[in-house]
């Protein structure tokens, strides 16, 4: 091995490599608490492991197992997610409790060999774009102190954009996996509903919330969706979805993106020209670009918080509600007590909305085999969010509020600097269980762009020559003869 | 033709060969309205065609048309769905409206030939199971005075009973469509959520409610049902599910029955053993019979008047509840007046309520073809329902109010008389697009039993040797070699 240690960029191959060339787990762990002592951001995690029980965890994986898909690979977890003997606190010290078990999804990637280090920082109760909202601090943007660092995930982005950690896991029911993922400069993976248990979750919106994944490649965020996806028959809202191997990207895909006239960047023209030239990206790479009016999806967009569903958020913590408001974060409070006023009547009639808007967004769908939009309008500053904490976090959500409402799956990528040298980015939807169709063009067009990975300052690498995937347990191999 | 038309049996079959061997429709609609007018009951209809009006459409039906596939079928249709130049009343004389066009699935059934000779009671706005729930009268159980026609589709179901018309379209949201026909020993096909427009249709729970069908034959109603199914864009909950053919009945179908502990018969001895009798006769043919203890069903059940979805029945009528509750009858304004006090955060409680129960179904489904119930666990009578307008209804929802909320088909079927006389009849039950499997099943167990047809005093006829049922325009024939 050549790299020293320090140097090594955290993608899941560099670190195979490194194990595979005699480099400990118990080496990388130290290195991932000196990476983060170097960023001296207090305000990533709200509760990280002690160096001693990192060191127990590596040493408690025996001899490097390469069959392990994440053998030895670092992780961090948004702190609303559990992890056995840390506190989930979602952001909100009086709802805190102490997990005494993993999350279905944690005890996966424990199972295939990945260590959680610490659980991040978020918005509160999952509720915002921004991660400003949170009685543990603002982690600072990994690209640019002056902008928020996005939400809700903000510590997993953060950690992740650093190159402290491989991947982490965010949640996303309204973007807060995709909004950080734009602001830092990484991949955002916003898998079907359902795909990913939901088990050991604090919910923000039950019947939209999915665990998401934050990594520097969309290779590696791919690896980790497999390795975590699976039926969950003790999640009422798990379903068995395929978690495919990433297959060869579609020479032609049929792409969708909003016209020009209904594009909304509220003034940010460089963003704007960004998003054009990422198409062009696209159909140079043979991509069939039909552009829409998109209006259906930005009145879908609308009804996550003017709808019934700020009712959910409500019956997450409906005891905290009534009876220690003053626990919740003031912002937090005053959005999710809008349900207050809301009906069992005011809910259907939302649902019926929901049912006839998705029928004008299905030909749309149906006549394209992704949706391509700018993961975020614009860039939203602290100050601005000191001045007006609503306004900036709602326009974040302009094109990733639909997404969980019409049952997408999406992906944020980095798409490289802007002419202001601010990270640019977009956002792959497809119907749902198409998860590995959007990585692959997700993968190609990362391929074609070469962004820097998050923060680091490292360009993504070539990829290994594709080989194929590990077969999982409910796959087969298939002669077809005939 | 040998049988006057004054003893036809008013089934598809019979009508057809009487219309090629020289019957007008003319005749018919003549027939239609004596033998009405011989039944003596003015509470059937809410409103009657009047015969010019039927002869006219008669006449525009021009020559004989074997090739579509209900030519010259009269029909009666429940009167909370459209039928052009007709009113549409929902048994509220308050709410009535006039209709300028046929509701989606009349407009496919006149298509296919079908005449709409009239609009039928029911309990108003489709809430009851009883059908004494309206200010247009009670339509007479036609087998029995003494005992409640069953609701919410009475006049459908007795109409059909009578043999006045082959078949008649009702809605079924908690067992309207079932109920009544077990009272009148009659076919009540409820469809796959979505598989049946509801365009044109008041709705009582717009996610739960379907159209369905009376008939005298399993044969005919999945007839009319594969002539009334087609994908509507415009309404936001229909679904592109399959109206295949019947397929050969399964030889040795699994069949789920409640076990003897958690049957329900209030009492009702003989429909226990009427019950137990029919899986021996479905045991005999060669089902294998599994007993499971069925409460998960039931706590299903009980959501569907307890929890949010009475909500729906208050957002359908939202204007009259609020403006004019004293146009609503009295005891329908007592049930959906409980959503009054019922939160958007209660709402959502339900559906987190129902996911689990749905998880806790699925097992016993997923072991299963189908399942087997009563479909009334025991009669009611009408004095009994004077004395409590509530209670005997509840009951009678005892096998039907869970089937919408786990999206499941059904079929119930007569299977003879009781050994007191009374109808008996049961329902298979299966997973939404199924409901071709369960008429096939259905038909045979009506082979099997030979039941009266209703009220005819005429028995389950010969069927003729199956063949290959006609294509729909999405199905074609293919040849596998290989």
């Amino acid at each position: 091995m050549t790299t020293p240690l320090s140097d090594l960029p955290f993608t899941l191959a560099a670190l195979r490599d490194a194990y595979a060339s005699g480099v400990t787990p118990a080496e990388v762990m130290t290195e991932v608490l000196a990476r983060l002592e170097a960023v001296r951001d207090p305000a990533i995690f709200i509760h990280l492991a002690s160096a001693e029980d990192l060191a127990a965890e590596a040493a408690a994986l025996g001899a490097f197992d390469p069959d392990r898909p994440l053998w030895g690979i670092p992780f961090a977890v948004k702190d609303n997610i559990d992890v056995a003997g840390m506190p989930t606190t979602a952001a909100c010290p009086d709802y805190a409790y102490a997990a005494d078990s993993d999350a279905f999804v944690v005890a996966r990637l424990r199972a295939a060999g990945a260590i959680p280090v610490g659980k991040t920082n978020l918005d509160q109760f999952a509720t915002g774009l921004v991660g400003v909202r949170s009685p543990y601090g603002v982690p600072r943007n990994a690209l640019d102190a002056d902008i928020v660092p996005g939400g809700s995930s903000s510590g997993s982005a953060v950690v992740v954009a650093h190159g402290i950690v491989p991947f982490a896991l965010g949640t996303d029911t309204a973007g807060s996996g995709r909004v950080p993922a734009a602001l830092n400069g990484i991949v955002g993976l916003k898998p079907s509903l359902g795909a990913l248990s939901a088990s050991g979750v604090v919910p923000a919106c039950r019947t939209l919330d999915t665990i998401s994944i934050f990594a520097l490649t969309v290779m590696d965020a791919h690896d980790v969706f497999r390795a975590a996806a699976a039926f969950d028959p003790a999640d009422a809202y798990s379903r068995p979805l395929p978690a495919a191997p990433m297959p060869a990207p579609s020479p032609a895909p049929r792409i969708t993106a909003p016209d020009a006239a209904s594009l909304i960047f509220f003034g940010d023209d460089v963003q704007a020209a960004d998003f054009e030239a990422t198409l062009t990206t696209l159909a140079e790479g043979g991509a069939r670009i039909d552009r829409v009016d998109f209006k259906p999806f930005y009145d879908v967009a609308q009804m996550l918080y003017d709808g019934a569903w700020i009712a959910e958020r409500y019956a997450a913590i409906e005891d905290m509600m009534r009876d220690r408001p003053d626990a919740v974060h003031p912002v937090t409070r005053a959005i999710i007590a809008k349900a207050e006023g809301q009906s069992a009547v005011d809910a259907f009639n939302g649902f019926y909305r929901l049912a006839d808007l998705r029928r004008a967004c299905a030909p749309i769908l149906d006549a394209a085999d992704m949706l391509c939009v700018p993961t975020i309008p614009r860039f939203a500053t602290c100050a601005e969010l000191e001045a007006d904490p609503v306004a900036p976090n709602s326009n974040l959500g302009t094109y990733t509020n639909f997404v969980n409402l019409l049952d997408l799956c999406a992906l944020a990528v980095p798409t490289g600097p802007r002419s202001d040298s601010r990270p640019g980015g977009v956002t792959l939807i497809a119907p749902a269980g198409e998860d590995a169709a959007i990585a692959a063009q997700g993968l190609r067009l990362t391929e074609a762009r070469r962004p820097m990975l998050g923060a680091t300052g490292i360009e993504t690498p070539d990829l290994p020559n594709p080989e194929p995937a590990p077969l999982s347990g409910s796959e087969m191999t298939l002669a077809v003869c005939g």
